[in-house]
């Protein structure tokens, strides 16, 4: 088994969907990937920042399920990072109603010192510079180091998540992200760019629609479950990061046949996490829920057609 | 192997796409239909109608393949149905530039006498009313009924469309008719209800995004190969139609796993479809080519996570 670094946002959301919505929830990407990862009961810290205000029981919530919590800076004086959106009747797209940064803005990441030697990192979506700070910190060249980034850091920061991207051996994406980063809109040729730019493996999540894993000129594809309805799409990316990088620690094996699985791992804790707000679903699941949904996807693509 | 009766049109078809664009060159859907099932050498009828301005080198290409032309009626006064359209950017949604019904109006199917017996009945896309008057013709119950539609029947001939579909086995339609037909965003929720209206069997085409298969409460899913580019849709569906068709013919077996099979081998035969124009690729295509996509098909999609 391997040991995992998460870093990442550790935040209060506030949703509204054509469903209904939330007061202030927990949240973050850090939160998600740290209960995915759970999953698999690996060795695995949370790095991150949060207020004052954020409750103990949080904390406890994700210390109960074995993440180590001593990476998560809390700012007495501070408040914790705050997002709100609404989506829309489709669930594919949102607006961002607010964004409150508070301690995040000025956001240290402090690797625990027994995690340095951590083989997995799993770069949660934040600033470039600060996930190329916490890769500084690892004093042994991490086995795997798996970057999820966005839109906003395109816009913003490109030269910085440049630099990141070259560090890493995995990027998470979106296909409209995909599309930006490279200006191409076949995913295919989008995925060879961004090889180019220093990922040897780059995932396009495509919500809905699944996910495709590229390494040179293979690609392997996972469907998304189709769903009755998608409740509450927050997390989703960051609860198949988690479910990916956390399948990966477990078996200690980063090959491409073996990130194949970890894929599918990653497609099927994200299939709860929509089910209902924010963690609710990610905190009530059993090893059998996964299981179950696991023999669904199974079904779902696995087909019988003998070739030599 | 099954006897299989093709209804549907054959056309002219003039094309523009971001790549370039054709004069009147060979379409309809029963062309492509025709074309794919003839992958799997199987005893096969088109039922259509041309005009005398219809050459004699695009007959002789589908009887070349053991397609049964019998059927196609050839009015020598009349002109051959005529569609033009131009894709747009994305190659998802398209301008219909031109349709010209010509024949096509006054179209009176006639299956021929040795395929009245035909184990297997696809009905391309066309006026219901056509499609049911193939049905009537059969002395005996078809194994399976595959019907295509489109939403331009669901706009003007919604009750003739709702009359055949209780007389069919097996639905194909592209994800936003599945909605427009029962006003249900989710595809397992359309799905669902499209079962009510008659097929035990739906398939939801996504173009790019892949083929659902659903079944009862099962569900089966195909992706489409990651292509670097689409160069033209145009009858991509219909091929896709015509190797379901097709190889459930060929292997005489019309059970729900094995249309997982005839699942994939639609999307390996559209997947060649899209990357000329028009029929160009269909009639250039060996099997070695098909075996070499099924094999892509299969590391595309097949994991080893081990369940009891």
């Amino acid at each position: 088994m391997s040991k995992l670094v998460i870093v990442g946002t550790v935040a209060f959301d506030a949703i509204e969907t054509p469903f209904g919505k939330t007061d202030k929830i927990l949240g973050g990407a850090a939160t998600f990937i740290g209960l995915a990862s759970s999953q698999f009961n690996v060795d695995a810290a949370v790095v991150s920042v949060v207020g004052g205000d954020f409750p103990q029981e949080h904390l406890d919530l994700l210390s109960d399920r074995n993440i180590d919590i001593s990476g998560i800076e809390i700012v007495k004086e501070g408040k914790t990072f705050f997002w709100s959106g609404k989506y829309h009747n489709d669930m594919n797209s949102r607006d961002t109603l607010a964004t409150e940064l508070n301690v995040l803005a000025d956001f240290n990441p402090i690797v625990p010192e027994n995690y340095k030697n951590a083989e997995i990192v799993m770069l949660g979506n934040l600033h470039p510079n600060v996930q190329l700070s916490v890769l500084e910190q690892m004093t042994k060249k991490p086995q795997l180091v798996i970057l999820d980034t966005m839109n906003f850091w395109m816009d913003c920061a490109l030269t910085e998540l440049h630099n990141v991207m070259k560090k890493v051996d995995v990027i998470t994406i979106n296909d409209a992200e995909a599309r930006q980063l490279t200006g191409e809109y076949s995913l295919v040729v989008a995925a060879r760019k961004i090889h180019t730019m220093g990922p040897k493996y780059v995932v396009i999540k495509k919500g809905e629609h699944g996910a495709l894993l590229f390494h040179d000129d293979n690609v392997f594809f996972a469907p998304a479950l189709p769903l009755e309805e998608v409740f509450d799409p927050t997390g989703a990316g960051d609860t198949f990061a988690g479910g990916f990088a956390g399948y990966l620690a477990k078996t200690d094996d980063v090959s491409f046949e073996n990130m194949k699985n970890a894929v599918i791992y990653g497609s099927t804790l994200a299939s709860f996490c929509v089910e209902k707000f924010g963690t609710e679903r990610m905190v009530n699941l059993s090893s059998e829920d996964v299981y179950k949904r696991l023999q669904q996807f199974k079904s779902l693509t696995q087909f019988d057609i003998e070739l030599a």
